[in-house]
Order: structure tokens, then C-alpha cells, then sequence
């Protein structure tokens, strides 16, 4: 595997293996790997002939008094893992070869963008969706692969894709939790003893709303509001939101039906946490 | 040659040349062609294999009270021209072909989109930009050729594939005039034959202007003072602006030197006509 940091160097590298033929795999990550990340890397091997991993903090994304600066890194610790899982490639741009002096332009997904974390981080998917577009130019990927950690994440993206007739496969891939329920994220490593044993109050809700649908319940507001109740109940928890929407378009529902996303944004401590479920309801 | 509507026929197209290694120019058009959109073509057909014209009038380009409805169309009159010209595809996109409902995204560039058209024309250069990106990821083009009498929207593309690491060569092209001077619009078709003589005004204002520089004139606000006088001597014009700025990042200047872009955007009668000159200082 090689470590590249230049736009050019990694642009030379994927046009010799197209011409060649092979299908190019992508994962944009933002580095500090963890079984998350390399789920994507081995599923992006399996289904390419050759693996892009981009590992860049990317600093238009983190809103004012966000975690930029503190945000977990380590290349070497990521080369590794990277390496392991099969990336063929680990990208790892400066923020002056992502946005060198002169910088101007924006890719801006609208409405989906203004609810859930977007209503909590506002600024965030815009920087999200012009870093992507941004990769997604210099490497050309044939398919990218996202966590469905960030569900609302992977609506934008295939949004901005759509709309823009970006030539490529989004192909999203499931949650990686730790045994006890905990969904994996690179934050979770804010998190002390007592913080993250009540960060487990996340997946707990959220299974035991799926527990209520799958007994049958249908109301929305039901399940919003148990898993409020649920959540409330863990004294060093903050609720930053609790949505219960269509997982096609983001769109409140008030029966569940069809595709539906139940997401959530808790701070434990200082540490924000996001986890959801996704349910087809036939 | 072929007349195509849909994004998928395009792009199979294109995809089945380039797997044959032939280069792709594109000229993205609003249609009405005339001799300037023509040179484009011609020069597109000599530097590459293949070329795709786009004939779209672009909704989201046009601003409120703006020409949308009446911009002239005749996709058998551009077929031919475009034909002659050497174009091997014209696409001809429906608006709902590019804008399917729930479409949601825009493609931004800051700073540069606020003066000259930009000022008068709230919006306009949004719609360019997002249109503009959208033929680029359908088309592919190693080239795409853009006519110089739109300066400030060369200047904006050529920011906007530069930021967002889009992987063509823009090439803008002079402005063919009448024999009298006038520069070549398809909104010229709207003059009646005293604003056609009117219009005159404004490439003898920035020609006078030329001389001025050839003869040694320096100050920027000399040469901008002298056309709006000029220009106001007519009484059929009004003008919208005259600005002198690097052609480069459209940044006003006092002293011409450098790449110096002249620019005016005058009213004859209802119709707004823009002209500019170029001039290299050493």
C-alpha cells in the first residue's frame, strides 16, 4: 500500500489502473480507522480491483466549537489498519491541497440537509458534500462506500449524486457496533469509564423501539416519545434529537411505513453520539 | 449527426468513444446558435475526436422578470448549424431530464459570483455552475469550450473545476463580432434596427478605450469614467455597469497592469447587452 498526499500523485495512479480496466473502490474516511471503517475497506476490496482510502479531517465540515482540533489521528496507527483491510491506496491530503489560497466554491444540498444534524451543526453537510464531490473528482471511483452510522450522511451524498449526475455507485453498509450495542465511531474515545457505559443508553433505546414496531406499534409520536422517556432516563445524557422519519427522503412521518429511520444525537459529557436503526415496515 | 435527450443515451455514447481512446470537446450552449457559438464548435472539432453540443436554455440561470420565456429556440435551425459546424452529438435535455422533482443541489462559487453580472443578476451564476457541473459528469469532455464574451462566467467556471478537482481543460475563445463591431448574442435577435445601431455604442466604447490604453493611459477610474460617458451620449442606452478589474480574479484595480478585462452590461431598449475587451500590459 502506498501513502499518497498530492491530488496529482493519486489522480497518475487511478487513471494507469482504469486504463488497465480495473474497477476503482472508494472510502472517504476522516482517519482514526475502526472496525466501521475497515467493514467498508474489505467490502470495497471485495467488489474492486483496487481500493482508495482517504483519510483527511476535513475542517470545513466541524462547525464553530466543534472537536476540529482535538478530532483522534494517527497515520501511522491508520496506514496499518488501512493496509490490512486491503486499501490499495491511503490518500492523505493537507487542508492547503484540499483548499489552497483562493478557495471559492461550495456544493450545497438543500432542505435534507436543514433537519436532524443539520439543524444541531449547521454548515456541516455543506462541507461534507463539497469535500465528497471533491474527492469523488479527483479519484473517480466507480462505487464509494459509506457507514450507515451517518444515515442522514448517505441520504445527502446519494442526493448530491442524483442531482449532480455523478458517475458512480453510493453503495452504503451497515453499523458496526461493539458487543454490548455500542455503535463504533472514532469519538467514542472521549469517552471515559462511567461516559461510556452510558452511552450504551443509544442503542438500547433504539432497540427496544424496534422491539415496539416489531410488536406492532405504529405511531411515530409513540416511539419518539419512548425513546425520549428511554434516554431521559440515563442522568449524564443530552438529547439533541430524536427523529423518527422516511430513510428514502428524511420527511416526519406520523405512521410508520415503508423505509423508516429512527435517528438520534445524544451528548454524553462533552461527546456527541449519534446512532439509528433503519426498518422496512411491509 | 445525432440529436440526443436523455442523460443514460449520452452518456452511453460518450463512454463507448472513450472506451475507443477518442478525446471529447464539449460546447455547452443555450441554443440560437450564431457564428460565435459556431467558432466554438469548429475549434472543439479540431482539438479533439468527438464533440457533444448542448443546446438547454437553463431555467435556474435566468432571474426573476428575466428573458426565460422568450429566449429565442429553434433546436432544427441549431441542429443544422451545429451539424455544419462539426458537432457529432446535439443534446437537447428536457428541463425535467435535468431537474427530475425533489432535485435538491446547487454548485456554488463565492466571492467572484457577486459583482459585474453577478450584482444585477442575483442567482444567475448559481444556476451556470450547477448546470455546467451536471453536463460535465454526464459528458466526461477532455475539453469544453467557453466563448470570451462572457467573461466573468469564465472566470467563475474556471474557478469552479479548479476547486472542485474536476478533471478537464476549459477553453475560452474570442469574441467573434459583426463587421461593425457588435458582439455576436443570440439576444441580438431582440433589437429592432434603431437599437440595433444603438447598440453600436458599446464595443466603440471599450475600442476608444483600447486606444486610450495603447497610447499609455494607466488610471483605471480615466478609462472607466471616459466609457460611461461615452455610453451616456447615446441616448437609447443605459448601463448597467462598466468595470475594469484583473481579468484574472476580477478584482477591481486603480492602475492597469497585468491582464486587465474591461466589462459593461448596457440596456438598449428592454435588452441587456454585455461586451468586454482583454488587454495584456507588460
Amino acid at each position: 500500500m502506498f501513502i499518497v498526499e498530492n491530488v496529482k500523485d493519486i489522480r497518475e495512479i487511478v487513471k494507469r489502473e482504469k486504463r488497465d480496466g480495473k474497477k476503482i473502490g472508494f472510502v472517504p474516511t476522516m482517519g482514526y480507522l475502526h472496525e466501521g471503517h475497515l467493514s467498508l475497506i474489505r467490502r470495497a476490496k471485495e467488489e474492486n480491483d483496487f481500493v482508495v482510502v482517504s483519510v483527511f479531517v476535513n475542517p470545513t465540515q466541524f462547525c464553530a466549537g466543534e472537536d476540529f482540533e482535538t478530532y483522534p489521528r494517527s497515520l501511522e496507527r491508520d496506514s496499518k489498519l488501512a493496509q490490512s483491510a486491503g486499501a490499495d491506496i491511503l490518500f492523505n491530503p493537507s487542508a492547503k491541497e484540499m483548499y489552497p489560497n483562493g478557495y471559492k466554491t461550495d456544493v450545497v444540498v438543500n432542505e435534507i440537509t436543514d433537519k436532524l444534524c443539520g439543524a444541531s451543526r449547521p454548515g456541516h453537510f455543506k462541507g461534507v458534500t463539497t469535500v465528497v464531490c471533491k474527492f469523488f473528482n479527483i479519484v473517480q471511483p466507480d462505487r464509494a462506500y459509506f457507514g450507515q452510522k451517518d444515515a442522514q450522511q448517505v441520504v445527502v451524498i446519494e442526493q448530491m449524486v442524483k442531482d449532480l449526475n455523478m458517475d458512480l455507485e453510493i453503495v452504503p453498509c451497515p453499523i458496526v457496533r461493539e458487543e454490548d450495542g455500542l455503535a463504533l465511531s472514532s469519538r467514542n474515545t472521549y469517552l471515559n469509564e462511567k461516559e461510556r457505559k452510558a452511552g450504551l443508553i443509544l442503542s438500547k433505546s433504539l432497540f427496544a423501539a424496534k422491539d415496539m414496531i416489531e410488536n406492532g406499534e405504529r405511531d411515530a409520536i409513540k416511539i419518539k416519545d419512548f425513546i425520549i422517556k428511554n434516554i431521559s432516563n440515563e442522568p449524564m445524557a443530552n438529547i439533541d434529537y430524536v427523529e423518527v422519519v422516511s430513510a428514502e427522503n428524511l420527511e416526519d412521518i406520523k405512521k410508520l411505513q415503508g423505509d423508516v429511520l429512527i435517528a438520534l444525537a445524544v451528548k454524553i459529557g462533552k461527546t456527541r453520539l449519534i446512532d439509528n436503526i433503519r426498518i422496512k415496515i411491509s
